[in-house]
């Protein structure tokens, strides 16, 4: 009935544009949480802004908003926000007038609490649409709730509200979408039970602020101009940027369990990231094409590790978390309210430049952009007072996507007047006059075009006028979700036990979240001032490597990660006094996943490493083609040897693989890198070995209770493993414990067990072949980890 | 006589120091063009500067004048010099005045010419320091006379003015060294065959002035700062910088035959910057280390290409020439006055930074300085207005050595507040105050630490004294003179035809001398007014690649280094439709010198070359070990392959040697590569086939009158060369033939005559192996430069 009546009233308003001729069918949307803080700033006004541009599209709507209040209640809450909406300015008055008193009687309150609520709901429209012999176009449910309450709402619907065939449902959520990569695998497990891939609209309302919004298009219109430059040759680097001014404070509930990182950099400021760095598609409204390069973008990026963030917390946090979590007055906590991180792709295009993604309450100013810096790649012959004057190639070049808020105190987009004018869309995008009088990034805003919107819409608005047309590549699906969170995971459980600097707040931080590129990390700036340090005492944060002695021979030890980063260091030193010795580096390298991180380690934070005189060898290999995945050649070619210069000569792989076979004896591949040796280092005396230890004591490709390898004359040899692929060849015990130095690197709880038993036991190769590793004339180090060390 | 006079008086004046107990030698210095312009305006200034310095050392000095003018009018000449020589400010002045006239006195003038006259001069000295009972400590013979006079010169000298034995002789020379690298190796080789190399100090002016001469003291002192960010991963650029705003009026007879490149760049500029690049020696007080760093840093250096260098020509100086050399009016020079050339290092420390070097006459101002900009490493989280104030991390970050002249018009050394203040040698250089009005590139003086000597002196003075202390790495040794020229020689070659942009002078240049980087090279910024394009006509600059046809098959032809760049963005072209059509590109390279060139190019300017998925395969080999200087694939790999990505799997040399032993038919190695081919090679049909052509038609290693690999199934054979080494293996001619692209390379007069007979003959591959490339279905492209095509 209730729709009837509008249908009428549209109808007789002259002043309205007619309805399409055909209709186009009817849509319902079901606010969930329509009583909520979200729903009352943003959705009711974005689900009537939906209604004012689409009223005339030729679809009819209906809008439910639901919560767990009764009806009445519940009913007096919404109309109460209802009837706030606000007129846009560009719209005339009394059109809007007219179709917000539409609005109000199209909408309605449910209460949706048990299985019956929902089946009701779903007779309701049902009924509705049938009274009006109307067919169902689809039907937009909006989930404006916590996430834990996802579940069950989404079962319920699922199982009695999903719309009749031939209409579309979609459900739109908003974050958080889990906590770390596990909790978002459940929660996307879960969801993948009730909906298909297709039917979820995940909100990031980044993608609905329109300077974000626009980073596509930009790209995509100005192509002549960015292609050339668009790469690691011209960008000097990248930064996205959300500041703000407020703290934690009211919020610390969330906030303490989320923190910085989580709250605004896996999400918000990755999705500006990705929109600027991915491989722009050819059409760029291909939603699936969008949604691919972002996920190639995603899987681009290297892995995080603890040095490549700066975390902070400003000095009241804790006593706001205190008062509102009643936690005890000596409550410590490491959550991070500000975030550094410096980012990396491996892609040809991005390789080297930094991605500097920043964000934190309680700072000076509130501002958020994403801003593509360009390589000065000009000299200007002319004199200092030439070179300023006009659109010097010398000045600053560089293209911002301004969120809004700051000194422009609108979206904009400013491209750098020597870079080049952009095409811009005139319907919706205005060039600004040139200020000199205002300022950004030191230069004038005079030297820049700059850009904002014709209207100024928020970002819900945006996104629901998206959900409305179906466009999900303004959404996150859940494989990019995923694979944001993969990026995002490890760098949050390294960092985790790790204090934060703490920082006063506001101007006073000065030049404290100062922070820059150190080795390929970040660091502050400026050393922490005492008065700021944390008065209950140093967190156990400095875990310095440890000396001591392990089977009577040197030991270091340290967690994991900072044990890789000093065994590379002590690589490094022994590569560099060998070059400086003999002129070469003869370098085994063991395969397996323990001395993946080394090898990451040495390709990204060892450019000094002198590989152009360094010979690679295997210390074993598993007898499959060297391509096959499972080759230890395969792994060092793709952690270490693709990413340093090698020459190719100084690359020995072990000969498995001949005459199109693997292994077999009288091929004698064994016989023939033995040879390799023999003729290229010097005495067989390899400079470096890096040996591994198996949980059954195997080092090498060396097993217990087999005698190949262990003693004689063979320096290489052919051996049998206990596990797949069982054929081995290895290095043998001689030849390695002739080397001048062994490295031995354990990692990991499950070698606790076997380190205990090495500390007991005595040299006995054939029941644990690494307690024969015992260098007659060279040095025997090892490097464990505490979990190995200590279990 | 006047010896002992001198020594008495020095005896009697109590203002003076006392003299070394022991006598440590005599010392006579003959000044050669006693009367020319450089003695009269430095160098008499600077030997007066020397024996003030070193009166009281335990040398004794005389100083002999000499010209060709006879003895009267040559002396009066030479003591009309003497008597204007002035006191320094920082010498007492009766001190100065009582050494003045001491100075007077142990100088006198000779005339030489003749071998009397040398000889004469000789028996003069031995005289005089018999009678006085002296030992000879040495000789320095200072040539400043016209280079062709050296020859003569220092034939006499050596022939009869040597010092007894356990006496040195340094003889000091002056540029020009030679016009090119052979014209430097002559007069290297004729000064050879008189002098040793220790006894020659070849003068750079600029080795002595302050400001660059304490470029390697500054690097060695400040080492703890300079040693983390003195390489590639903080340098952004490096610039080495004279500007002037005289013009090369009065001085075109010397500057039409050498122009700004010979004048200023290959010796100045580049000795300034070879000592901000080279490695630093443990020892910076070992000439021998650092005239031995200095040369390896020279050999780094990347050769140079016609698009390294923007030139430029002061509108004004066809008509100087015209005046001054009595040229006809339509005289056309292509002499540079301006140039700005961009130089890569391919060291570790430096590779892929830029280094500016520039100079030019009648610019706006004038002003020399080498300057190391550093990256921007920092991430300022506080706001522009706060990040402006104090030594913000975000600001510019450089180290200026500042010759003189300019803004400062003092010798200075910068370094930037917010990178360290620098250790300086308190004797010599001493802080200057912080003037905040005056800027230099865009900043206040305040924002640096800077430095000015406490005494100013002049280069010549400077050198002088490095002379006396031989202190040979102030001078440059023949060997770093060749490499000099070695590097600059080509690019003299390739831009000698290349008409310079016309410049009206001085400020109204604007920015028509701004330069880019851009894909490799040099262009200037701005497009050049018609109003100064020269009136009488372009010159043929613009060989643009010329197309036709050859033997039925397109011909792509230009000068050598276009038709190099066409090559390798075709070959570009085809790499990356391939790898979107198939995933891979399957190219197969010949070896020999022709593609080295277009090696080297694909290296530097292809930087979005699909290397990633690009398979390199060898066209031909020869039997020799693969780290052979003979093989095909070393060059490959030297030239290409060491600089590029191409993952380990996709690079296929020849399996020339196997079971230690070359191109044995039994070890079916031809097979083997076949094999692979087979397997990975789709339908074994290459994607591109590079192939060169040999004087006797041969192609790949298929020579003529031998039936092996022109027909039949084998798609991989071995030949026999009639040139060594002999043993060779190919692709065969069938294989060539089923590619998809054949590009054939042909390059140099030399191939002239088969290129002329190859446009005639039909398909005789038994005669011209060559002939027979024709592909089934694919493309055949020739790329013949035209000294290949027109002889």
């Amino acid at each position: 009935k209730m729709l009837g009546r509008v249908l009428c009233t549209v109808l007789f308003v002259g002043a309205l544009p007619s309805p399409a001729a055909a209709s186009q069918g009817h849509i319902s949307v079901v606010l969930l949480g329509a009583t909520g803080d979200l729903a009352k700033k943003y959705l009711w006004q974005g689900l009537f802004q939906l209604y004012m541009d689409q009223v005339s599209s030729g679809h009819s709507f209906t809008f439910h908003g639901a919560a767990l209040a009764a009806l009445e209640p519940g009913q007096r809450l919404m109309f109460d926000v209802l009837k706030k909406l606000s007129c846009p300015p560009d719209e005339p008055p009394n059109r809007c007038a007219v179709l917000k008193d539409q609005f109000l009687k199209l909408s309605q309150y449910h209460q949706l609490k048990t299985a019956e609520n929902y089946t009701a709901l779903n007779r309701e429209i049902e009924t509705l649409v049938g009274q009006e012999g109307l067919k169902e176009a689809g039907r937009i449910f909006y989930f404006s709730v916590p996430p834990f309450a996802y579940t069950e709402i989404a079962q319920h619907i699922s199982s009695s509200c999903r719309p009749p065939a031939g209409a579309w449902l979609r459900v739109v959520l908003e974050k958080p979408f889990g906590h770390d990569l596990e909790s978002a695998q459940q929660l996307a497990a879960q969801l993948a039970g009730f909906f298909r891939e297709e039917e979820m609209y995940r909100v990031d309302h980044y993608l609905g602020k329109q300077a974000v919004a626009h980073i596509l298009p930009f790209r995509d219109q100005n192509r002549q101009f960015l292609d050339p430059v668009w790469n690691r040759h011209h960008v000097e680097r990248v930064e996205v940027v959300l500041k703000e001014t407020v703290d934690a404070k009211g919020r610390t509930s969330f906030y303490e369990q989320y923190g910085v990182i989580r709250d605004v950099l896996q999400n918000h400021l990755t999705e500006a990231l990705i929109f600027l760095i991915m491989e722009l598609p050819a059409n760029v409204s291909s939603a699936q094409d969008v949604v691919q390069h972002k996920l190639q973008a995603l899987q681009s990026l290297l892995e995080l590790e603890r040095s490549s963030a700066v975390l902070g917390q400003y000095q009241a946090y804790d006593s706001h978390v205190q008062e509102e979590l009643q936690e005890a007055r000596g409550y410590v906590s490491t959550t991070p309210t500000f975030a550094g991180v410096l980012i990396h792709s491996n892609s040809p295009r991005w390789e080297g430049v930094p991605f500097l993604l920043t964000s934190g309450k309680a700072l000076d100013e509130r501002v958020g952009y994403a801003r593509v810096l360009f390589k000065n790649r000009a000299y200007c012959t002319q004199s200092g007072t030439l070179r300023d004057a006009g659109h010097s190639q010398c000045k600053p070049k560089q293209i911002i996507f301004y969120f809004g808020h700051g000194a422009l105190s609108t979206p904009a987009v400013l491209v750098s007047r020597n870079l080049f004018q952009p095409v811009m869309p005139k319907d919706s995008w205005t060039e600004a006059e040139a200020r000199s009088d205002l300022h950004i990034f030191g230069q004038p805003l005079s030297d820049f075009h700059m850009y904002s919107p014709v209207k100024e819409r928020d970002a819900y608005s945006v996104l629901i006028s998206n959900i409305y047309h179906g466009r999900k590549d303004f959404f996150i699906t859940t494989e990019n979700l995923l694979a944001s969170w993969a990026f995002w995971t490890p760098l949050l459980a390294s960092t985790s036990r790790q204090p934060p600097r703490l920082y006063p707040g506001g101007v006073e931080n000065q030049q404290l979240l100062d922070f820059e590129m150190v080795s390929g990390g970040l660091a502050f700036s400026v050393a922490e001032p005492a008065e700021l340090l944390r008065p209950g005492g140093q967190m156990p944060s400095d875990f310095r490597a440890i000396q001591s002695k392990f089977r009577q021979s040197p030991l270091v030890s340290a967690w994991a990660e900072d044990l890789i980063s000093q065994l590379a260091s002590d690589m490094e030193q022994a590569a560099v006094s060998s070059v400086a010795r003999s002129g070469h580096f003869h370098l085994a390298l063991s395969g397996g996943s323990s001395p993946v991180g080394l090898f990451q380690r040495l390709a990204r934070h060892h450019y000094s490493f002198p590989w152009q005189h360094t010979h690679v060898w295997l210390v074993d290999e598993r007898c499959v083609p060297l391509t096959h995945s499972e080759s230890n050649f395969q792994g060092l070619h793709r952690h270490l040897l693709q990413h340093v210069r090698v020459p190719y000569f100084n690359i020995h792989p072990m000969p498995v693989h001949l005459n199109q076979r693997l292994c077999v004896e009288e091929d004698a591949g064994a016989q023939l890198y033995a040879k390799d040796i023999a003729a290229l280092v010097a005495n067989a005396s390899f400079d470096l070995v890096l040996l591994g230890v198996g949980t059954d004591g195997h080092t090498a490709s060396l097993f217990p209770h087999s005698e190949s390898g262990l003693q004689g004359a063979a320096s290489v040899v052919l051996t049998e493993s206990p596990v797949k692929p069982h054929q081995r060849m290895s290095l043998s015990l001689p030849l390695i414990n002739r080397a001048r130095r062994v490295f031995v690197l354990v990692l990991g709880k499950g070698k606790h067990d076997i380190t205990a038993l090495l500390s007991r036991v005595g040299h006995e190769p054939s029941k644990w072949p690494i307690s024969g590793v015992s260098p007659s004339s060279g040095q025997l180090v090892w490097y464990m980890d505490y979990e190995a060390l200590l279990g």
